[in-house]
């Protein structure tokens, strides 16, 4: 649907192995349906691909676009296992058309103006990033089951959004908890987790996750400095703010996740997709972004099980 | 613009009193580039127009589109004579298809929810509303010597705010005041106001109006009653929120003024529109609720200018 | 329970009418029991006096406390007669110590704080003042009856607010309502109103009342100028805000009512007073803001009857 | 000062190792003047003793008041030595009067309030707390010298305020950095750290220190749990927010330091500690409590020298 809004794009192929599915999107946005997607990433007159496939296809997709030099924008994470992503690498890297990894919120209009200002230098050397993020209630137990556990599946962004700030990150500290959900507990997995980042310039970032929260999707971010602070907190769907006998200057709720809370940024997304496959100059999550999340996922799955920090190098 | 985005509307005519004007528009987004008004109002495959020609020009667009059984979204006010005004009101009563005035913040989606709220009972029966209304600079002096005064200019659209809430008002106190702009005083004109205006239900309605505000647009909106309170405070672009050595918590600046402010509510109001043309069950302003705004603006005239109470029938 | 606590102050006599009131209050805060006011006022010793009898009696007990050169601090109004007020003007403006109304709120550290930064010019020259004050709840309707109407018993602090920024009020504006109140209606008076007030330079005041808030005692303040915007706010008792599953961001509820809300504000009132008695250099509220709060009052019941503006002449 | 004002407390003996100081500070609010603090916590009449003197000097003055039988309110943290801590533990625990830490954070009415609403189960079982602390700047180097480093001086009043809400704390990870200020890197210590607790019942508890802060003290509380947040954010002076040109609802700045931010919690505590020695039955922070706090900052540094997770037992 975003493409077929686009101004600058054109749905020219939908793919899915449904091929009802396939056909019913195709007839609603226009493009020819498939099922095959090598078949897609290959058909005439296409320029780009939207990888939203399963984890497990995602190697194969991109290896296919890079081979028939589209460009290819595809969702986190690249791999569950980064063997398979390091095998990739080289060949990203030379890839002729753009590679753009799916970190939605670097295109959120709150944290892209944060992010301006302390490039901009508002609060001098950035000191502290402070990310909490929490799911308003957790995917089911068989999503969980093959989701590659919390920190691969969901602290993937938060880490993303860490090296945003702080690209070179040398140490993770992990502590994962158990707080709700037997399920979960019950697969080996974290309900929730706290990570302490070092980065190379002695920055500490600090990601606070959940998978549940009462008042819906919580989503903040706090850069500090040696000059002040910035904040950027939830998102109300409207302005409007109560007072009655029981609390006062109370808003909300908040949206419940995230297709509500980053509908501006996924088509923002895009837009720099689209402008990135046309050759403008525009910045995005590449491959080596999503390697690096994938890398300081694993390093925190290793800190948290075994009580230490973990090293990394990022640059190598 | 609008209108060639929409998914429910085509953009037929674009009509321009200056040639170049239309020609260029239409060759952006499509459409017959006309000169004459009433030609584009009786073009074949018309089914609505908007207007949003000068206000003189309004009655005879108005009256072309009803007798040419056409939909009409109509600029505010419809006339600065109530009298000429008053001429259509029987035809526009029994116009076949919708006459909207465009009170364009009556689709704000943060006032629509507020507007939602106090009729779903939330505080109880409405006892008193503020308006605050405050343009982040004056018009040109040229403007403002043929506007009809601040009333009939600017408070125009806070009395119909008002009317949303109380639809009965029965009488108009108003106070105006000359505060910083020799031009405006010059004029005979005033460049701050305050209203108080009575509801048939006894309801107590505040309008704040300046035409300047150091901090951008300040458009702000109180309902109370016997429950509770609801507010919707100024909007801004992002929820960032900063901290510094001289002040914390600061946000903004506001958007600066009103296609900033009201993006949405253009778009949802055009919505309406052609919704409401096409048959479709929904609420908007209507020729009734611009006369009423108009008679409210002359009455508070006469109450500044005589230092009374002015007592109003809306019902008549 | 304020003077035993001051550290400059002694209290030396507690005068009630009820004896045993005194003697209970004498016992627990010292000083010296006594009944009659006259004897306590002349009493040996006494530098001065508060004055929080019944408002009736408040002539004579100034007048009384003016002879005998000894400093008072009156509750408001001084009397419900403006007659009586001016015949004790004179003497009034020739007592050889302070005279002092208790209008509490301009040593509210909040209000104070707002007042000096508009005095400092943080918003340039002051153009519109918005008051706004609500009690929980109504007094009893027997209060009521002798309280001299909604203008001289409740917006009167507020009218002194007005004053004290803009102390040349040339124009009162009102209208009442009746919007909850069988009793109070009953009583020939107002349970809202709303007041606009010129003031010579121009300046416009609004302010807005209700003898109820669901949500507590609504005590607001909005100073505007061409440079900016003050507010204070409603304060709460802590700073805790709540997150839940129906509402965010929520605090609250306010403090009931002015002995929570202002507590502060008596204990500076009280210490300014005692400094003021000791000839020290302190601006205080005089016998002329009381009778120019109750002159505006008077003003404000004729407008809000006849439904027209008032002009006064607080410079007589 | 504090004891001379309260209501329930007389000041018997001021003790200071400077004799004139001691002496002028008895001449302003009463008492004895002594120099030698065993002969203070001996004298006739002394029901309880604060100690306030330098950290080595804690255990032996804490000894001879638990000796004297007296009750004792001692700053923290009891030494930097869990040794000698440990060897007056038995003694401590069997004092015959109240022995209270000076955990002063625990009588402030913003985190009490939060304390008492979590207590009541507002948000369900605690599952996350994040305590931010800043100070505005970091003590001369001389003082850093001497004070145990950044865990034992300054974390450790977070550390208590962690154990507040989760007890049984079960393990700690430290992150140290050197962020800003060459002098404290010199001495071997830290700038800026970040903590990890995890509680017995799985309770996540975050710590964010940093020595420095443009915008003032920053002292902050959040707790999470299944059914929503609540949260302490900076308290202002006053209720004043700003709107200008240049940012919006602007307030602050914040109190600077811990004198002005606490100067209500520390009245509280003394208040506490008076009823406590008295024998009613009050809250408070006690020997245990101080020997917990300092085993974590002993943890926490030993966490973050050695990049591990370190198990401690608090109920051994």
């Amino acid at each position: 649907m975003s493409i077929a809004r686009s101004e600058n794009a054109a749905l020219h192929v939908v793919c899915d192995a449904v091929a009802d599915s396939a056909r019913r999107t195709a007839e609603t946005y226009g493009g020819r349906a498939l099922t095959d997607p090598l078949e897609a990433i290959r058909a005439d007159g296409v320029e780009a691909v939207v990888i939203a496939s399963p984890t497990p296809t995602h190697v194969e997709l991109l290896s296919a676009a890079i081979e028939a030099g589209v460009g290819a924008l595809c969702e986190k994470p690249i791999d569950l296992d980064i063997a398979r992503v390091d095998a990739l690498r080289e060949r990203a890297r030379s890839a002729p058309a753009p590679v753009m990894l799916g970190f939605n919120r670097r295109f959120d209009p709150h944290f892209a103006e944060l992010h301006r200002r302390v490039a901009a230098g508002e609060i001098g050397r950035l000191e502290h990033l402070a990310v909490t993020s929490r799911d308003p209630e957790p995917a089911p137990d068989a999503y969980i089951a093959t989701s590659g556990g919390i920190f691969r599946d969901m602290t993937i962004h938060d880490l993303d959004m860490a090296r945003w700030f702080v690209p070179e990150v040398t140490s993770v500290s992990a502590v994962g908890f158990r707080q709700f959900s037997a399920g979960i507990a019950g697969l080996g997995d974290y309900d929730a987790a706290v990570l302490t980042l070092t980065g190379a310039g002695g920055e500490s970032v600090v990601i606070t996750n959940s998978r549940h929260s009462a008042y819906g999707y919580d989503q903040r971010l706090e850069a500090f400095g040696p000059d002040g602070l910035l904040q950027v907190g939830n998102v109300t769907e409207t302005a409007v703010r109560a007072w009655g006998a029981a609390a006062v200057e109370a808003t909300g709720p908040y949206q419940r996740f995230f297709l509500e809370r980053y509908s501006a940024a996924y088509a923002l997304e895009l837009e720099a997709f689209v402008r990135a496959v046309r050759g403008e100059d525009v910045a995005y999550p590449g491959f080596e972004d999503g390697r690096a999340a994938l890398l300081l996922a694993d390093a925190a799955g290793v800190s948290a099980r075994e009580g230490r920090a973990v090293n990394v190098d990022l640059t190598a």
